[in-house]
């Protein structure tokens, strides 16, 4: 073993791939009661200052963006979209949240995930914002039922 | 448009799609922290005395398990594998924990999900058990983005 840490190591193979893919992220977040909510989303990940930060896309004052400013504690859970078998769960907390680039980067997720130049839903209504996420704990599954998989598709 | 619906209309269209296909849901509990946690899992419902409940199959004393028995609000996050731009988000509880029928009842949903006859994760160390769900509030979006996903298939 090398001297990887944990968030390193989302950069790398098998983890990288849940990233690079068209899956989308489960963002787990705390509603003002305190009640798990749970939110499909277009995930991202960068490097800055040799640190790996998960980042999510969302709109101000949507329910995660208002929960997460409340309690930053997140869980982000993604299934492999070739064997949903494979995941991966990160503990997660908010450290950042910026508009800044942030109409450009739904833009580059856009063309990720629906492989076109510009976000659809662009609105004068909508205020994009970043959540920069620190993760934490990574539990990971390797492929299983294989052997099912090819038999169904 | 967002939707808001009751709770029988989950055995109704455009709902009933979501649990009719192998569609995973994703399901958030709350760790003992209160923090959240989201885990993958298959999904079932079932109609009894005019209630419908929504049920998870899982095994004695993982994560998600001890959480609902410590505190009961789960959410449950789907979206449907044709495209996954089409969503619904169940607030629901717990109202009930049993392991009667539980190994039986895996083998159902091994069925659904991998077509085979028998669940290929049977233990002799694996006590199955079914949570029932009493679903709450339910939002809904109805599928967007087609003419993308189209071009990207």
């Amino acid at each position: 073993m090398n001297t990887q840490t944990e968030n390193n190591s989302l950069l790398t193979e098998p983890l990288i791939k849940f990233f690079r893919g068209r899956n989308f992220a489960f963002l787990g977040t705390l509603n003002k009661d305190g009640s798990p909510q749970v939110t499909p989303t277009w995930i991202d990940i960068e490097e800055k200052d040799h640190e790996v930060m998960i980042i999510v896309n969302t709109a101000m004052d949507r329910i995660k963006q208002k929960n997460v400013s409340r309690d930053p504690r997140v869980s982000i859970s993604i299934v492999d979209e070739d064997n949903p078998y494979s995941m991966v769960t990160i503990k997660g907390r908010v450290i950042e949240q910026t508009t800044e680039g942030a109409d450009d980067h739904i833009d580059k997720l856009a063309k990720k995930y629906l492989n076109t130049e510009r976000y659809p839903a662009h609105s004068p209504n909508v205020k994009r914002i970043i959540l920069k996420i620190k993760p934490g704990k990574i539990f990971y599954i390797p492929p299983r039922y294989t052997e099912y998989l090819q038999k169904i598709k």
